[in-house]
């Protein structure tokens, strides 16, 4: 696939992503959507990537949907009647077409990522380029970063699946104020609330991004980081830690018996480790895990 | 309906409601739960309204429920012994009459209200008169307002389906460590633990919670509002985001063809928008997705 | 049951367990789990103990996993291969010989206990050291407290149902920098991000620890702070507050015609109650609702 909307840089095992509109301050477009869903279903069979930036090009993060595309900003089929029970099918062809929400699409590539994913927030970071960081695994801002869940300005709702992450990150009154108010907060005031770690120089924002994912994953076991990522996701989201329980068990005794016996031995021989599972082969259960 | 426990006053599209027995800092009752109940009920299909503030007459706000009434001050059948089975049913009367916690009735109807709720804490707001602010969307305080979850000082646990809400707001410790200490936070003490916002001079109080209710709700669209309130409510509570995604496509496509396309329109030609959508007239989904 | 791995002392209604193999810095072993498990299934029969303080003997608290013992540090059958569909079935003896994390049936068993359970870390808690302080109630912290999520230094992952309760106590993106960093964090940013509280001089930890579970429990009713805790640790894991609503209108009728009648009663007459409700005789409901 050749990218026309954003680009890609890979270095020491850390691809970053631009959004890389920037005569249009990166505004999202369906094909932006479509190129990072690929790019996050992509990276999780490519070993040569350990963690995933994603940064804007020029002055703005990214400056929310595109709306001077035509009048049907959304892409809606105005036609169409979707119901609760349509939703149940969401791999239909003629609801993905005309009702399935783009920015979700991107979210949920990004949550069933296998790398860790940071958000370098370099300028203005409105609706959908607000709420697809959510589902990032961390928000560093730049002192330039303006971060805003602006969708009740315009009689609309914020999308991506960010009624679901806005509270896990800054809690329920702090996460209906943002959304109620349509506040754009300036770079201390997103660190404030929680939503967001620095604020750094614009100059620095990206050697402090590969710093954490360094951090996160230089000489890590990928299989571990994987799992490790999806659990903190998906157990706490469920009714009981007998849940968290049975997952634990099975990738405690996969990893034991992989990357985990290295890590013991190389720990008692006090040297370090040297890691040799992969991310694109992941346990059984794993799949089986992530689609149910 | 005539209240007598509560009073109502509308002013600028803010409904007040008085928690109204000032000679009992206005100790929660039967009837107050009746009154409280039908007026988070009634006020879904009022389009006058777009935001509700409840407060206290008086020196208190609710100094929780009225011990002096008789003996049985929980209003339950003896001879009955409910189970969880039987609590499947929750509409049957007899169950309702013996054994419904009246706080939780007013809760939901809170936590399913099209309007934002603000609690303006003015006094002593212990028990229900704690427990039921949990459920509404913010709680600001003044200099003189106190909380307590006190019900363990008498031997009795929590209700109003607070155990939902307060680890939603101030984290799982803190809701433990409010509830088994039972411990009465001063005004400062309650901002501290990231249960409310202020405080406030007495006198600055209901000013500061009509500012939020305007800051939430002027000039915006009811319908996306009272979606916003619900997704934020009910979507992260799913076991994964997909819930999520699968409401915000619904939600999208119905607030795009309605305030959202005046939206878009107003802001490419640089105006205020004007709304029609009215919240008495949610989409179809809205109650199917209420009642599962 | 002869403890060799911990001991236990009991006074004033407060049972401290000390994990006790102070020359191998406390290590876990499955031993260890044993012992553990059974002290936190036994204590909710026992009426004399109404708070568990849980502390390290020597100068640390727990050092994770005794990675010492032999090649199979996690006691793991390497013919087995299990998977999702078996681990429905936790009670298998083939899976929990095999297969199930001892940290998980610890935790567990701390999360079901019917008294509040604190941690005095008074020293290095890392590994299942620190995960396992997760179930409890509070983390009370020494000056010379230090806590680690080390699973991915050594390629393997966060368990003892940490992915559960991790994101409760500090929120997602802490949570996850907490397991995907492994930092061992010094007794002050323990505090920081959330995760405990202190730090206090050594020779006050257990003073500190003990003066919290008498806040908690002294004078109490057992039954009543057993429900609250569970309520609090259940009810918000629905996903709808209406759930909340069925066990607090059983658990208020419940104690109510308990412990809670003679609250009411006492606090009318400006007097202390005298409950006489004990733990190890809990409602009806109460088992069954433990059991779903």
């Amino acid at each position: 696939m050749t990218y026309t909307t954003i680009s890609h840089e890979i270095e020491d095992g850390v691809l970053t992503v631009t959004l890389d509109r920037p005569d249009q301050l990166n505004s999202f477009t369906p094909q932006m959507a479509d190129e990072l869903e690929q790019t996050f279903r992509e990276v999780n069979d490519d070993d040569t990537v350990r963690a995933v930036i994603v940064t804007g090009a020029g002055r703005a993060f990214c400056a929310g949907m595109d709306l001077t595309a035509d009048g049907n900003v959304f892409g809606l089929d105005e036609t169409m009647s979707p119901s609760l029970a349509d939703m149940g099918r969401l791999d239909d062809p003629a609801l993905i077409a005309g009702v399935r929400d783009t920015g979700g699409r991107v979210t949920l590539a990004i949550h069933d990522c296998r790398k860790p994913v940071i958000a370098a927030i370099n300028g203005a970071a409105v609706g959908i380029g607000a709420t697809m960081t959510l589902a990032m695994d961390a928000r560093i801002v730049s002192s330039k970063a303006r971060i805003g869940f602006v969708f009740g300005r315009i009689g609309i709702v914020p999308e991506a699946a960010s009624s679901w992450f806005l509270p896990r990150i800054v809690g329920l009154p702090a996460a209906l104020d943002l959304v109620l108010s349509a506040d754009i907060l300036d770079a201390q005031s997103t660190v404030d609330v929680g939503l967001a770690q620095g604020p750094h120089e614009p100059e620095e924002l990206l050697t402090a991004a590969r710093e954490l994912a360094d951090r996160w994953t230089k000489g890590r076991s990928p299989v571990a980081v994987a799992l490790a990522r999806q659990m903190l996701r998906r157990n706490a989201a469920q009714d009981h830690p007998v849940e968290a329980h049975r997952i634990d068990s099975l990738a405690m005794w996969h990893t034991s018996l992989g990357d985990g016996k290295e890590g013991v031995t190389a720990f008692l021989e006090k040297r370090d480790p040297e890691f040799t599972g992969r991310a694109s082969q992941m346990p059984d259960f794993y799949d089986e895990w992530l689609q149910r």
